[in-house]
């Protein structure tokens, strides 16, 4: 976090008037009764915006969200783990539709306020018969720690992802709390993930729109661990104003700060989501600099940190210069090869897009660290972007390799 | 191969009138002397076409054999293992540039009639001091066994790759000759791979210029491994007319059943290098129909046969079409969810979006087999593209993890 944005504690229900709860409903087996539903409720009236996966395979519940959303400011997010509800046709649209009715109705407030997501595999429809019991007791368990939230939502991840800050604006302190669930199918246009975020902040329902978008462009847009996009991929913002400070307009006076803590929150959580990729070692921060475009930057940035060699490479701790050079050549960007620039955690691997004089074991001890950055200069332009993402192990295509037939099995 | 055309023994030496070498130089190793340097030559004059890279960063040998190409007809090829001369600036186009003169010196023809190919290392200068005296005994000892230069062009590749094939054309006997190189990189645009080709087809420079580009369009650009281009791969097909059948014009008598068996003859290969790519277990033909154009389904075969996670899923013979279906989504094609169908290699898998009733047991056993296709209808149109691609392995990994500071070192 900067200097203005300070940690806290508290989590979801750090900033005031938020409220959560988790409870387990064995939807992935009957038998394990983890955590696996979770809830988070403003008690005051909310402004709230969301960003969906683009893909155009999508769930049922990022659909029936997704129409609600339109209509409607959204106060609650009801999450379930252990089944995506995708590709489950219409009984899927039908499940998602009761996981919102129900839960409206135990905390008294329209079913369209209600956003529903679901995180898990594809083509097995809901066990509602598990679920739907549990939405009342839920909706009692309401209180003020985060905790059960953030493990309910898990799936793969090693570990819960949950932070909140705090800054200033307009002399009021203002408060963000956020969980997040990522592990598997993390990549560009959203990375497949969850991510739920609280403010007590009073801003206008048009800020609160463009600050989300900016935000999630500035974080979850720049991660990648696999390439591969999810049908479920959901970030949902909610704000209830209860800070006390003047209201921010869009773009307005306090605006800066809003969206600096907010895109802070959410960088803080991808990159954790990254780090926690399913069987993940490395974090690397791939810096492009000098591309003749911004996109050609993150062209660049994505044929790198999604090329299979390359990952391999930072797996083994192999300051492969070559396989970088070689993706930056097919990644469609605007490139003289005779200019390229490559660093290895600030050493210089190459230049003039020829091997450079370092020492390899200089440039190995580079690579050998569990976070790291390569830094490509394509000396051509002004274009720049950053992606995190990781390398690629053994143990992950390990981890991936069965999971259907297992989970018909089960 | 077809009905019309039949294999034959001689690998690249099978066309009248081709000759070939190899020899070894220590390119990668001088303690090591396997093969690494090959030669493949026309005793009459030909007509040629060569298909190269569209990577922005390529290899000296391919700037310098493209440039060769625009003004002259290729009637030899030297081509060397073991260092790409990629990533060489100045040095590397003077080394590729000597390889050209001293061959053409020794065979007597002009310098810009030798095609010269390298692969191997990305940024380390070719050792022209080994290479450079063993070219000479190279042309002295042609002859008409082609095992050898298919050794020579091996890097990672298990066992070489070699093909000849003979069809009738105009009542005479037409006889096609290839051998290839692959392994790592294999992918869209272009595997990352050599492939050279001999025929004594009697065939205008139009029609083999046309030939050779419809061939590899209906081969190696429909192979996928990694999704890696690499900056050295390249195409060369010699043709000298030895068969004495009517010289076959573009698109003329002949041509049709001409570039059916090259096609044939290049696509025979591209699956080798598949199912030969580093570490593969599975080839897998991917079939997409019923795209709204063939670019869409072009773009779904590759989103899916270049998706980690579903090739993960195949090297666990994990029947997973939810999988399948994700990527389908994030392709970019235009996508009905609820007309895609998926059969794994002819069994039901997914309909209308949805998982079929198909017995789990009978889709796992559909999968488990080493080669098997993956037939993804969208029903929205008559776009087709059949793309070959392969799973991704644990032991991929651990194979590209560590290179560049190993051959650094040595």
């Amino acid at each position: 976090m900067s200097r203005k944005v300070k940690c806290i504690e508290g989590g979801i229900c750090a900033p005031k008037g938020f409220k959560s709860a988790a409870i387990g409903c064995g939807i992935k087996n009957p038998e394990v009764k983890r955590l696996d539903l979770a809830l988070i409720y403003s008690e005051f009236p909310t402004v709230g915006w969301a960003v969906y996966t683009q893909n155009e395979v999508c769930a049922a519940p990022v659909r029936l969200s997704s129409s609600y959303l339109k209509s409607t400011v959204p106060r609650a997010i009801i999450a379930n783990s252990g089944n995506a509800n995708a590709c489950t046709g219409h009984q899927g649209m039908l499940d998602a539709r009761t996981m919102a009715s129900v839960t409206s109705r135990a905390l008294g407030i329209r079913q369209r306020e209600v956003q529903v997501c679901s995180t898990g595999i594809i083509g097995v429809p809901l066990p509602m018969g598990r679920i739907e019991p549990k939405i009342v007791p839920l909706v009692e368990s309401l209180g003020e720690d985060g905790d059960p939230a953030a493990q309910a939502i898990m799936t793969s991840d090693t570990h819960q992802k949950s932070v909140s800050a705090q800054c200033k604006i307009g002399g009021k302190k203002v408060r963000i709390g956020a969980i997040a669930k990522g592990a598997g199918m993390i990549n560009p246009h959203m990375a497949t993930m969850l991510c739920f975020v609280t403010t007590d902040a009073n801003v206008s329902q048009a800020e609160i729109k463009a600050a989300t978008q900016e935000a999630v462009d500035h974080s979850f847009n720049c991660i990648s661990v696999d390439g591969d996009m999810s049908t479920n991929d959901t970030v949902i913002v909610l704000a209830n104003g209860q800070a006390g400070n003047n209201r921010i307009t869009r773009s307005g006076k306090g605006s800066a700060e809003f969206r600096e803590a907010l895109t802070e929150v959410m960088l803080h959580l991808a990159k954790k989501l990254v780090s926690d990729g399913e069987r993940v070692t490395k974090l690397v921060e791939v810096n492009v600099r000098g591309a003749a475009s911004h996109l050609d930057a993150q062209r660049v940035a994505r044929a790198v940190g999604n090329s299979q060699l390359v990952k391999c490479s930072w797996n083994g701790n192999d300051p492969n210069w070559g396989r970088v050079i070689h993706a930056v050549g097919y990644s469609g960007a605007r490139v003289k090869e005779e200019m390229v620039e490559i660093h290895f955690d600030g050493v210089l691997a190459a230049q003039n897009g020829l091997a450079a004089k370092t020492d390899i074991d200089k440039l190995s001890k580079a690579v050998r660290k569990d976070e790291f950055t390569v830094t490509i200069n394509l000396n051509i332009g002004r274009g720049e972007f950053t992606l995190y993402t990781s390398d690629l192990s053994p143990e992950y295509v390990l981890f991936n390799r069965e999971e259907y037939a297992l989970n018909r099995k089960s």
